[in-house]
């Protein structure tokens, strides 16, 4: 926090000269990155201020003139732009899915309805996922608030699955879910519709912090080792003219990407969203959120249409819907 | 087993016609795809066998004359060219990982040396990320087999990191490793190698079908989840003219890619692994496991550089390993 | 739910009759047992109505006497009288263990607080283990609900924890937590009360039917299968005058209670709980509740002592701590 | 391992004197409870000697004259005779039990044999444990080698399964197998002879330290607390004239048992199974053992005779089938 203030700067300034250090590899979300900017900017005023309050030699301070600056992402709503995927979404999503997994054999003996609140207040990539990766019958994402008459929307979606047979429904519900005029959508309110309107046992789970915890998914371990890899890397390649970079996951490869570039798009997605430009939003997002955006949106309306002409695709979807299933 | 002689398929393309199947999603490796590759192939000459024999009448034949084919890899060595993962390796990296920090939590009472073999007879993607996921000081893939003198590089290695500190040592080995004449190295082999030269004391983990088994992974979930949609869609959006096409993941997409070409990149890896054309055999392998094994080369070498003048990089190193354990 | 009327028994016993079955291993809670006590009770009157209805001959309803019936408690909450451990609670603590450490280790990085609620109307044997587990700094279960002025020996017990360096607080809370009055306290409750008066971070989880469901426990599994061995020996023991049994643990070993006898005393701590004789309720809980209660009572009373005489005794405070946490 | 020489214990007793401390809880296995119990007997004479050389003055050796220990048992093996179960075997169990369940789903898409090695190089207790709650085929364990011929009997009864079938066989092997001839029987013995006889597809999985470490299960958390809570009261309790004792469970209740008694039993064990009395280490094995190898004898011998009069008891075995696997 006294990181925020010229005064917190100036000391980390000192205490890194102290220390013979650099190089530094910042790893935080939004608000540690936007940090590590305003120091390197100020880096040069810094050493300054230093050198007047005779708290640094002007030797040490021309000697540490450069200071390189990587970033590594590190958030499990996946929001920052610029990077396909942040460390610890994967995780975030391994600790959603276990939970959705237990849920699910209870199914086994009641026929339940479950309302499953996910971290996000602003972004909904982690809902947006556990509901694709979940077969989930409903999911509410900041970036997508439902229109006005949802309730009777999600409503009529839930008896036609009871009346295919299905026993269970599960909705997902980012902790930000909010309705097309701003208003917020929390757990209670859905599972109160349901219990009233359908009468259909409704059970709520809100996993809070569970989600930023437990040991690191493969995946995330992976992205960090190789994300680490590259920012060493990129501090030893740094030269006096380089820019502050952000290491990136893009198409599978790690790339820089310059800082102030990320800072300023994430920065443009909250105003989007805060503005209710919601389209505009889920495009800032990037590619991989707006694939299972467009998955889900697919896999919504693909059911009813193939449902009716049940000849031709059954067979398929069959073989669709046991591939989510086969490990379990 | 049936499926691979012109009988078992004939009897396969009447079963579909009298079911009213023409849409096929084909999920499995590397042979079920290439059996789907000839079925599709066949099924002309299949049609017209089953017309002469009047098993079908010559009306169902025409309205099945056109079987459209699409494949979704599921295996776990992410050992098919033409897609960056398939489905199933997120997974079993998972097992592996679980298993590794349980290994990792007894070195804080023992110091010990591990010998963890993973699956891979002829890949060693698993060996090679788990080694990079769990900070490994060796690992044995048989695309890259160690040239004489490994054994004793490899002591050599284990007793710096002794003499630095460490406590526990790791070395991943895919089932498959071998070595520069293409001689197995089994877990026992290198065991014994570090029991009696170094005197340590070394355990042996063999996995086995356990990194096939338990439930899949979020990573997985989602991939088979989007390649499903994408192989119904692919099949619906299908034409008489269209050829075969296998669902695979390229730079975080989805994407169709034809099945003969798969199919044939995949042999030729085979080929050059069978006449030991190592170099080739990497390359082939794709982005994702290249990626990785530079990442696990440049660590390997990183590593004495960064110790050697510590003042100026220390400082990130310290970071990038806390990275990988901060949530541990 | 048509078992409940006897229309519904009637048909179960044709149903038996006709499916040559005499031996029944019944698998449920308290009301399940309750019905299968009585099931048995009317067998005779049910075998009778059915000859008169002719809907079984006499001879069929000779050979089917004599029914044997024997139950196995399988319950999450641990509230069938007569046995330590129903099937069921072991898995559901280590669900709720699995979202404990997932929750500390989120404290390594901020300070906070966690308000759990576990499943709980009316038995708080989840929610006292898991906090003896956990070491969680309070508990709120049906059994001892706290007297007035909680609220004040709440947050003057995490302000000394804090005072003393403890960066986390775990709060566990049973779904049926109730005052002394019988008033219900309620996970929001409790987390408003920290945030208003001790501004502290305050977050809640509510685990919901995640308890209920993942894969079995080691302990469950073991016990399910020496209780099902016990249930089927017990069958074959049946004579026509012995009476419906439940399988029980006590002490360890698997051992016949009269159902009606476990039926009763079950009943007996639901009626002491809602005339608030909350003592008698706790001693009827059985050895197994009563002994984690004094625990937990006596974990709470020694901290004070112990820390007031440091020199004698942290050196075993030390060791004991670290026990609990030697393996993660 | 210097404590094993007086040198290291005068050290040791020096240390402790030092460090104002009387009072120990050791926490270990056959081992170090041994080795406290030595120390505790001797600690007389240390004081003297250390008296005698001046490193320790007279009034601090009056001070420190009475040392309390109190024992812990921590094994992964329960296999300290006086306590039903020991800290960590519930967890090691846990471990087990995951790798078996994901052994266990490749067996939807496959038939196939496993040889499962589990720790326990002179105590079969998890071998037993995880047959019993794996429904295993068979379990190779110390205490009880099979006799002359079991290579027919284990082939005869795999083929028996496969007839009825069965698609997956498990066989558990502890570490230290033996044969009545006290042979070792190892894990690859039994899968060559599976593959060379019944041509059986048959793995190895070798779990080695995997089971020693991960997250401890919520059975051995409570067992830690309670256990370590009682530790603390016997501290508190003791009295000059009071002997050192062991917490264990019996019955599920925590009791003070003499260390020396545990250790006597514990080597008494050794010496039956050294010299092959297996009967006698059975029973002294203690009740939990016991209870465990009888469950298991009997499930063994119940199956075929069930098989024979299906009549009678199918509907019962099949609850008792479902009840193990029902939260899968």
């Amino acid at each position: 926090k006294e990181f925020r203030e010229r005064p917190g700067r100036l000391r980390a300034a000192k205490n890194l000269i102290e220390h013979g250090i650099n190089n530094i590899v910042c790893i935080g979300g939004d608000g540690s990155l936007t940090g590590a900017h305003l120091f390197r900017k100020e880096w040069d005023s810094l050493l300054q201020e230093l050198v007047e309050k005779k708290e640094v030699t002007q030797e040490n301070a021309s000697a540490y003139k450069h200071l390189n600056i990587v970033g590594l992402v590190g958030s499990i709503d996946n929001d920052f732009c610029g990077t396909d995927m942040t460390i610890g979404t994967d995780s975030a999503l391994h600790r959603i899915m276990e939970a959705i997994d237990c849920i699910t054999t209870t199914a086994s003996s009641h026929q339940r309805c479950f309302v499953l609140e996910v971290m996000g207040r602003h972004c909904g990539y982690l809902a947006l996922v556990s509901a694709l990766g979940s077969d989930a019958d409903w999911v509410f994402i900041p970036e997508a608030p439902p229109g006005p008459g949802w309730e009777d929307q999600l409503c009529n979606k839930l008896q036609n699955t009871r009346e295919m047979g299905q026993r269970l429904n599960i909705i997902v519900l980012a902790e930000g879910a909010i309705d097309s005029n701003g208003k917020q959508i929390s757990s209670e309110d859905v599972r109160q519709l349901i219990s009233t309107r359908l009468k259909y046992d409704t059970r709520i789970t809100i996993l809070g912090h569970v989600q930023r915890g437990g040991s690191p998914s493969a995946f995330d371990r992976l992205l960090a080792t190789r994300m680490g890899t590259e920012a060493v890397l990129a501090l030893m390649e740094a030269t006096p003219t380089s820019y502050p970079v952000v290491i990136a996951l893009s198409g599978n490869q790690t790339v820089r990407v310059p800082l102030m570039h990320c800072v300023k798009k994430t920065l443009a997605v909250a105003e989007a969203m805060s503005e209710r430009r919601f389209k505009e939003a889920q495009e800032l997002r990037g590619r991989s959120f707006k694939g299972n955006l467009e998955t889900y949106i697919r896999l919504s309306k693909l059911r009813p249409k193939l449902f009716s002409n049940k000849q031709v695709f059954n067979f398929s979807i069959n073989i669709d819907l046991s591939l989510q299933r086969s490990n379990n």
